[in-house]
């Protein structure tokens, strides 16, 4: 569990303005956010695993018991998807709700997944434990202030290209519609460098756990884009202070229909997994 | 006009995708889109005018008078408004559009208002020429979707942290869904310097003139956030090529709600109103 | 002549701190430097252009005759090249230097060529009327002091990576030295944007103006990498308010040994000249 | 000792062309450079610690004793400084480099320190076991062939605005003058958000190791200009595969001439040193 370090006082140094709600100054301690009866914030590290997108019962199946069985606790997969490209797979909709509810019963894993409209949310809720903001509605405030009114968990992907403040100021929206179970997740932000998908700011995680008292995780997936790397990024956000991780995971990540270069196969998984145990335990913590 | 160079075809050192609708490779010549009789995109330049947001009808009616006066065509003004606090004013809302409306009504101004929410297109679309789909979203695709099933046009703003290959795509959705009546605004990316607001990315507007056929406006006033500053960018944007311009203006900007900082004062924009024309004779164009 | 506005003092927002000896506050009225009797920082601007590198007789003085006649006073020309690569061309060395030298005794052209090291200064110095700093070295301090120590002009660019204040504080290094003949040169900075070399930062270009006395030019060949759009961004660079151009000129492009994709013909060059005299009498200035 | 990834073919998704030097095709065995009898890029992590600038005797010799009894096998120390401003301190010149000889004397710690110019090589390679090229630098061509042409080893720290292709290039100008002991560091890049001095990119880590043979070191302070995250990104550093750590250590932080907001102090660092030995073990690796 992230200790807050005294001398928050001087933190500002670029003068960041941390507001109420979110803010630790009057909140000092911790905020847990259960989801489903896990709980993110405190000493254990929670590990969400799952593929871009649902595509189908065999695809998610296969890979959510298998994610299940290398010790992830939650499961992620996009029913609706943010395309860059209008002819790219835009997810499989209610049918793919009805599938993560479906895994959900057999395996009992809890489940998150991405609303992108005002007008889903109700029908979202409905079917999952968590509802995701993504990237490129970070700054979407009618649905951000729409996940406020709604008693899910809410987890929150920073902006690539937004600044810490703009991030807390994002949550502040939700917190301020009276909902706190909000979880902060840092997935890459965008620079100049092009042999990465993004940049992971793992800075980023020291930085929000002094100034909120919410939870963070990270996604070292959409973070460096690149199969390989991820094992890395994954070990260095847990080490960084991260109270979890999400990535993806697919049980044949070179047919995958999104996100194939930057999915983990089974077996890549199931060896993080153990890896990642080890680094847990050098920072006094464990991996749920 | 914009005379497309003869050598197109080797544009895309970068690899830019061009997608089909908005490319110019199937449609050669460029859209005129008709905004309430105006035309967008032919040899005439458009400047649209008025304040970051509706605040009073004082305020709206007394900049709206002058900016006409000094020879806009349009009016700006928000009555939903994306703020990165929600302690910020948030926008009059439906009152803000009825005002706007009246203005129309009292000065023969073409209206152009934001819409943030896909439940908010019907209402908004009844009270205003052209809807405006912000930088926030760019990427907020149901959005792009149902501004494409309406029959207003509309004005997209580039994301403050897209490519040009984005902003293309982003387009696409809205052309796909059957409008074509799309102006692209360029309105300054994200970088590193933070001496101006934003960095006003002025090679975006010869850019995109050569991928696509739909025109390409500028806006100085969020480029650069500084209301000195706006003069000389808004006459750089027409020597770059622009189809017009749209610009933050306020009665009293000092008192302003939102964007003082930014927004010319009614003797300052006439007075670059008349520095314009001279600058689209020498590229020889005319400001309309 | 750029007129300095009233309201200097509120301009910086951000915070920039503006050193003494390149601020305006000390010295409000503008420096002209004189360059072999070309005059920057006056009404009337300036062009500089020429090839990247010098690499032969026959391509230096073939491009300096055609840039003269069509309106350049100044020939820009690489003896000495920083390359990203190693194994790419590294420049004639001495042998440039003596041929830019033959080509101001013929045609009467004023020479500037670039400065990589301590050791090259007086060498360099002894050949030319100006000498170069590039973007790499802006903040090569050991260089900036050397340079500020010489009695030759300094054209001093912008690294791709400085702010505003950065550049200035550059500046400041060679003035600290007792050479106050510096002009500044914008060309481009690194975002996240791949479909141009770099980003033309127009927006430093008012921002210099208001903050220093010193002259500042833009080189457009550099700021978007692409021939075809050099003459959109150098009209807008006169629109904005720039004391001069520095491009990339070249009588065979597509066989240079460096840049040639960036590198006007001389016919592009000539035309050109034509339609930046135009921008500039709008702004009430003239090309010298 | 890092492995390289059976699917290193793979990589170069955005096509970053690695030089033959410094590539791994060719050599694919990891290059042990060894400084003063430590080794760099073999099974142990090696970390460098001191101050930003050698400010006096008492300041130098305090911390070198200090950083020593907690485990650093190396000083760093800045005799002539790169500073922004030419009002800042610029270092104690060749008396600090006589202060940093004396230090290793007495404590046998090996020392690295900074070179700016070509003309100070052979002084400072007469008083240090390693030069180090810092960021300002990267693209000082004559200074990386003069470093290529010294027999010593050199520390290359990445420029802040360079991207890998670039990073790799540099060092390629070294190790083509016949000098294969070098060692790379990220220290951090330029990107919009201004609560962390930079952006740490950890990713440059496992990108740098898969793509070349040569040793890779993280530079956390500088990485994010604040002296209570250095540990957690100290740590993440370790975990994401970096081959050794140099960070900035001061015996009065607050008093220090330069970086003392960055700069640990004398615990911190002894209790940072505790730290990183788990770490290191979770990751089958050993701090020196």
């Amino acid at each position: 569990m992230y200790k807050m370090e005294a001398n928050i006082s001087i933190i500002p140094v670029a003068g960041v303005s941390v507001p109420p709600k979110v803010g630790r100054e009057m909140r000092p301690d911790s905020t847990i956010v259960n989801v489903g009866g896990i709980e993110f914030g405190g000493t254990a590290i929670v590990v969400i695993a799952g593929p871009c997108a649902v595509e189908s019962r065999e695809q998610l199946f296969e890979t959510g018991r298998a994610v299940k069985s290398s010790g992830a606790k939650m499961m992620r997969g996009g029913a609706f998807k943010p395309r860059t490209s209008p002819y790219k797979f835009q997810g499989m909709g209610e049918e793919g709700l009805k599938l993560l509810r479906e895994l959900r019963e057999e395996t009992g894993l809890i489940i998150v997944t991405e609303v992108m409209d005002t007008r889903q949310i109700d029908l979202i809720s409905s079917y999952t434990d968590m509802i995701q903001i993504g990237s490129r509605n970070m700054q979407n405030f009618p649905l951000l202030k729409e996940a406020g009114m709604s008693h899910k968990p809410v987890l929150l992907k920073r902006g690539m290209m937004s600044t810490i403040e703009e991030f807390l100021l994002a949550a502040e929206y939700i917190l301020n519609q009276g909902n706190d179970q909000v979880i902060l997740c840092e997935r890459g932000i965008r620079t100049f460098e092009t042999s990465t998908r993004n940049t992971l700011d793992l800075s980023a995680v020291p930085m929000l756990k002094q100034l909120t008292h919410l939870p963070v995780i990270v996604d070292p997936s959409h973070g460096c884009g690149l199969r390989w790397m991820v094992p890395s990024m994954a070990k260095a956000a847990v080490a960084a202070g991260s109270d979890g991780l999400i990535m993806e995971v697919h049980n044949k990540p070179e047919t995958a229909l999104c996100d194939g270069q930057q999915s983990l196969s089974l077996e890549e998984f199931e060896k993080l997994m153990n890896d990642l145990r080890k680094i847990a335990v050098a920072v006094d913590r464990v991996i749920l």
